[in-house]
């Protein structure tokens, strides 16, 4: 089968044919690929910056980890899942058996393979393997080639607002920064899940505008000053949550700014730096939350937001083929919205 | 009546002759003040350092915001406080009404007075006048002074371990940094709520002996690493939660190194900064907590603690007449546990 | 003034001539009356069921625990409410000094009033004095007249289902039995609050279309069964929520009939009773939960919805004089959505 | 090998020789029993109780579900456990896939099997096979055969227990009523999670001396009354939560009137039945929580407050031969603590 794979670093994938995955254990799963979304992680796999927190992972392997498709063979021990069921994959294969598993942390999991990532063989391909853990099945005569990107932008997204969820109450202010792709599931998940009030913030007037047209109630262009001003012109005391889905240059220091007393800033994006004197957390008493991907029940429950209608994707389909292209075309700034590739 | 005021910046405070507080509202209370705590704020407040957050007070006013005592007057429309019942006092006046207060978050309070701090006349005197509010009665027959402490080292170190108790199971490690005035507390009231095993950690051998003595499970010398590769050693892969009563110097790096995956640090001492990746945000799923004094509710729950004998206090009392020497004293980190005044 | 007035249990109230009330301390607060609602507590209280519970108040009183209105005088202590400024106001006076109150629980006050209720003067009046920690200003320019039934229909439909957010889901299904004053605001506040599916149970047809209207998913006709079987026929496995607005006749069976495993009935509607063996308690892991009026905040809250419009009112108005009248409709079932008495 | 089988409703369970169960899939596991508890719930099963809720199962099976032991052999699929290793056996076999699974709510798996009881043979034999999703590894050395009753009584209580830990602060007073089996885990448990204030109610002044050993404040004879009035004396204005493990006679009425307002009656044992008006779960806004058994990692985390020495188990072993008398014993009520078939 075709498959686009990393062969060295800093070097462009290559599309090769190589052996389809096997049946080899009883809670096997294999996946035939409908999409699979393109990532800016992608990007950093090949320029190897996740190479060390990987563990080194021996090259060549197939890179994609946000995959939809069909059921194509399943391992003996695996009820309830058929050839040719349309499903959406959880990210990572989990065990099922440590203690973060059982109190449903999946990323957390001590025993778990990632692929796509880690060395194990993800989606841009016709099959991936992966493990009954990691199927959610999609509602009968669901395409699920659109709906690619949710397993790992949405997730992700779905992940940080649900732990927010506690927080809000109406006339709650919530900062979104950066609506690009899990900030605009972000701002729908927001108006599914809570009654806050949302204010996006964006370098770009067009993804304002965007912004607006899926829910957020306020906006603001991020000027010199990363939005502070124009987000205290909304909430003069400041606001309770700040989402950023940018996390570098100068975000991580305007959400601190824009925080009312109890406010906490929850970080998504990755890249630059907290730098906080502890007088700030005592004297205003904020807090910092992280967000790494999300379970396997927060994907399902997305799935079923998006069911009923409430949380929408854009995105656009390219051949496997032309892998190396759309990766180069994410780099330039090209791709509107997600890329899924289908093979 | 004497009293403890600061005239200037940057010089002693002197013992002055003043008139009595007198009862102005209906919901005032003038407390005989018993005991008065020496914090290290005291130190602060006439270095000039909260000045401007204090939104500069005039001087002179009286310092001194730790206070027990017993009831002298009360307004007309309060009940069930009468002349001589032995009582401990919430830092704050607040105003009860704001949605803050609503809520039981006395210290977010947006109509407060904090006598002591911000011009509003303290405890270093033998009559503090105070509201309804503040006044938390004590079992009949107790001496209030000796509990001083309570109320500020104390709400504050039950404050942020009970902003906790949800993150812990039986075998969660928590760290403790800075076994002073604060940190004793923290590791007794660990103890009481909740069943982690404490690991404490200080620079001096002689506060974790008295750790253990008070029931820390660990302790962990800090040397140059602030103790990262002894806590290490405890819980090699990490710990769930620490928790920083220092917090300047290296702590707040070294606090982030100790964490485990999904792990917490909750910040009560200041003066130093925290620098962290947004990346560790991210790939650890870590979280950083502040905190702020406490409510009426927690200090009425730790005098309960007190009175069930599971948080004891050691101070050192000297007679109001002395402040300013005792002052110098707690400078030259001379006061071993709290110093008390008496009037 | 005029204000209704019951002199007599089982006798109507009649509309009488009295002083007005006067400011006696420093934080009462008197509210010119726009709009006081008619409640079916209000007939509960003339048939005497209340009597005993309320410590048998003297009469005559002036009944009416729902109002809305304009600031018409303040005590000295009173700070940022001047005359003419529209409120509407929570049902208790609460003392803001015990450990409810502090909590934020004002209706586990211990040393409260309630106006209408306890012999305290109500609402069916032009004027009413209340204490400043239940009144709650609205926007600037804002009709209190056709809000009033929020102040206590309204508050306890929004405390109901905000103890129920933490267990909403998307894919939750929550059953709303009632669709009368209090369950349509129910319905609505799911809708703002929760990603939740709700069906709607009532004996009327032309209430389960309004309750389509305003936002339920799914409606069953309770007939004999009282609505199980088309609950089940929707969620096969039972439904994770039941909020009960009836309480009585056949609805606290059926509610736990309908429950799925972990399962919750929370109770808002009285007059019937609850008989479950306690092997259901454990079989299936069910709960049950009470509710009582809300808290100040949570008035606030939900009228934050109402100005944002999630959640609208429907009422009919009729003048002060009317009341023994408007009781006598309310008692016949001849009052549509909630009637409110302008003075 | 030998093992305890039923055959017949109403009839002694005889002693079989059987064969020993076999590997078939690569997550089972098959355990060397060390220690079989005997449960009421056995007596249940012969008398048929559970025959339908169970799905009618064929006979004979073996019975037995409070198992620990050694790892006798594993499936390929399964990782850390080799042969010896010292372990303690959730009661259940889950799935691991199903939502509630996800949610680490193993009890609500549902595609579980349940040795001992639903027709899957059990722990009253030499081995037992089970899957390794309910296996927890004991510390190395640790001896197995006494600590056989956490896996069903002790993790039940904890369950229980550690759901209101959120409810309890310094000055909560919590009511356990019947210090048997399950009741004095929760006495140790509630002393080890929370700083709650314990009463103890029981029939019998042996176990109230006993319930004081062990860490009660307080004990209650329940005489005619079910101990209402020994707990009123107490605290007087009712107590915050009642954990009641007898569930029958006239302790759901009891506990309902021993409760203060707010607070939560949480039901373990069961055979009788709770009728409440809904007046009061109105009037008094309280609340019902009903309690299955418990989570693998509740198990986990109660052996781990075991090993630390903070909660005790007294029992007496028996032969596994002589388990149809010990079970006539259990139920002329001769077993004193908890009774521990060995094999």
């Amino acid at each position: 089968m075709k498959a686009g794979r990393i062969h060295a670093y800093h070097e462009p994938i290559t599309i090769d044919d190589i052996e389809e995955p096997k049946i080899d254990s009883e809670t096997d799963v294999i996946v035939k690929i409908g999409g699979a979304g393109v990532c800016r992680t992608d990007l950093h796999i090949v320029d190897g910056i996740w190479k060390d927190a990987l563990g080194n992972p021996s090259l060549p392997y197939t890179i994609g980890h946000e995959n939809a498709g069909w059921i194509e063979a399943v391992g003996s021990g695996v009820k309830d899942l058929h050839k040719g069921d349309p499903v959406i994959l959880h990210p990572l294969m989990s065990c099922g058996i440590c203690p973060a598993c059982r109190a449903g942390q999946d990323m957390h999991c001590t025993h778990s393979h990632f692929p796509g990532l880690d060395g194990t063989d993800g989606g841009y391909a016709e099959y991936l393997k992966t493990s009954v853990r990691a199927v959610i099945p999609l509602a009968p005569g669901t395409d699920p080639v659109p709906l690619a990107p949710f397993a790992d932008a949405g997730i992700t997204a779905y992940h940080a607002v649900k732990k927010l969820v506690p927080l809000t109450v109406p006339g709650t202010f919530v900062v979104v920064i950066g609506i690009g792709g899990l900030g605009h599931f972000a701002v729908q998940i927001l108006r599914a899940l809570t009654p806050a009030t949302i204010i996006a913030v964006d370098t770009q007037k067009q993804r304002l505008q965007f912004a607006e047209e899926i829910g957020a109630h306020y906006t603001v262009l991020a000027g010199a000053d990363g939005g502070v001003s124009g987000v205290r012109s909304v909430a003069k005391d400041g606001v309770n949550i700040v989402l950023d889905f940018v996390g570098e240059y100068q975000t991580p220091q305007a959400a601190i700014a824009m925080l009312a007393k109890g406010g906490t800033y929850s970080v998504v994006g990755y890249g630059g730096s907290v730098n906080v004197p502890t007088l700030e957390f005592v004297n205003r008493e904020i807090n910092i939350v992280g967000n790494l991907v999300g379970t396997y029940n927060e994907l399902a429950e997305l799935m079923e937001l998006n069911r009923q209608g409430k949380v929408k994707i854009t995105a656009t389909q390219f051949p496997l083929q032309d892998a190396p292209r759309v990766m180069q075309m994410l780099d330039r700034g090209e791709i509107m919205g997600r890329a899924v590739l289908v093979p």
